[in-house]
């Protein structure tokens, strides 16, 4: 092959980079492996795994919902404005059965590491964006990113050890606990029934209060990953790709504020926690 | 009166206040004159007002609650993770015949103005604290305090105008809409019953799917005054006092998260909408 059609391979590769990058969608259709449906009582929930980010979390909780662990399970501590908490009772035999897992608490970001960065200067980390619609941490001077504890994400509990984690998790309720970033393993969020989540009976009372009794406790019907579900029950899903261009000028727009009920502008900052990613039905589900 | 008799009468005083202080109680009584009791059909929420910020807007949120201005209206805009909001029908005689409110938004504070710190730097303010309960934002560089809009807080609508809102609430149920801080009136805050505020259905869908039926949106039963509910019928609750030396111990501690679950440091900060301020039963409740 000479110069010249090296160079020509060259210019096509370049078109055809652009071409694919013009045809990359808006939004994007959930991976059916990849996401969890959870039946409470209230309603359907639909929870998009992260293994991309905490592979060895998400490969175990997976193979705990093929073995139907979770059906049954009752969520036993669900503090209002924090979590919705869950497992198997405590010490049971099929609670012990479980490997313990090494933290994901955050990895390290390789050389020109990418994502579509929200703000600058956030409480808990330097950089604030979001990559594949989860939302993250990023601090450059450390070379380290980790996905945060916004509300509606699901992280697994653990004891004070590090790597105690295993089959217990919990799903954030309220003002994000943003202290839990890197120190506990988030490995997905929900996508979808999010007002479901918020109704899950509390266990916690405030002093004073009579305790819950343990039978007014949520129950999960059933946990089963979406592609194991048949397509009649199956809730097909897209979400909003929050590296297309069309989703950063939403999110430059939401710091513009240029709507004129805005009569004074708030200071041109966002809360990560704060910036909706949007999920959409697919068209002609199921 | 001789010189030695005023000094006697100086001392008098400091010790008397002395002894007040280390009277003052770590928690506080809520004043039923300032505090309502909304009956919605899963259960009992109890929101305090707060008069000493937003003295208009809450005059006329209690003048509407004593004429049942509120009895039977229906939360018609509920956003999962961000507000619910409820009102008479839109346009009837009785939603026009509401006085218009001029914007309660910031005040301007005085020189040694006093509040309980909590952070520095936050993304939307200066400063960050408490005052009797309420989350508020400080810049010292304008002189100018205001509430924040943190999860659970009652704030007033309005339309593009600033000064246009009348007797439409909303209440936050999501992470805390802090764009909204100063150009919006927040005039009280849930203490008790949060969760039956986040089972509020939701009139919100996403794309794609069926919008909810006006026959699904929840109504309020009732609202009134905690004053003019019969002694049985109240509930009767203490709140942290913000500005007890134990109050802003725990500030610290939950700053330095001393704990053994805590294998490595969160960065020493606190958000202030993530920062509880504790409700209990008041004891011989009735």
């Amino acid at each position: 092959m000479n110069f010249k059609s090296t160079w020509y391979l060259a210019l096509l590769a370049t078109l055809l980079s652009f071409h694919c990058y013009a045809q990359e969608h808006e939004w994007r259709v959930l991976d059916p492996t990849k996401t969890v449906l959870l039946a409470l009582p209230q309603g359907k929930v639909v929870i998009e795994l992260a293994p991309q980010f905490s592979a060895k979390h998400v490969a175990q909780f997976i193979k705990l919902v093929k073995a139907d662990h979770y059906d049954g399970n009752k969520f036993y501590r669900v503090i209002d404005g924090f979590v919705a908490q869950g497992g198997p009772k405590d010490g049971s035999a099929v609670d012990k059965a479980v490997p313990l897992l090494s933290l994901e608490g955050d990895w390290p970001t390789e050389k020109n590491w990418q994502f579509t960065k929200v703000q600058d200067n956030d409480l808990f980390a330097e950089q604030t964006g979001f990559k594949d619609g989860f939302p993250l941490g990023y601090n450059p001077s450390e070379n380290k990113a980790w996905l945060l504890h916004c509300p509606g994400v699901i992280a697994m509990a653990r004891s004070n050890t590090p790597d105690s984690a295993s089959s217990h998790f919990y799903i954030t309720n309220g003002q994000a606990p943003r202290y839990l970033d890197r120190i506990m393993t988030v490995f997905g969020r929900v996508v979808y029934g999010m007002n479901h989540v918020q109704a899950i009976s509390r266990t916690s009372v405030i002093e004073g209060e009579e305790p819950v009794p343990e039978s007014d406790y949520t129950p999960m019907i059933s946990m089963k990953m979406m592609s194991d579900v048949s397509q009649e029950q199956q809730i097909r899903l897209e979400i909003e790709n929050t590296e297309h261009p069309i989703f950063q000028q939403k999110l430059a727009d939401r710091r513009a504020r240029k709507n004129a009920f805005f009569f004074k502008k708030p200071p041109p900052v966002l809360d990560i926690c704060q910036t909706p990613v949007l999920t959409r039905l697919l068209k002609n589900n199921g």
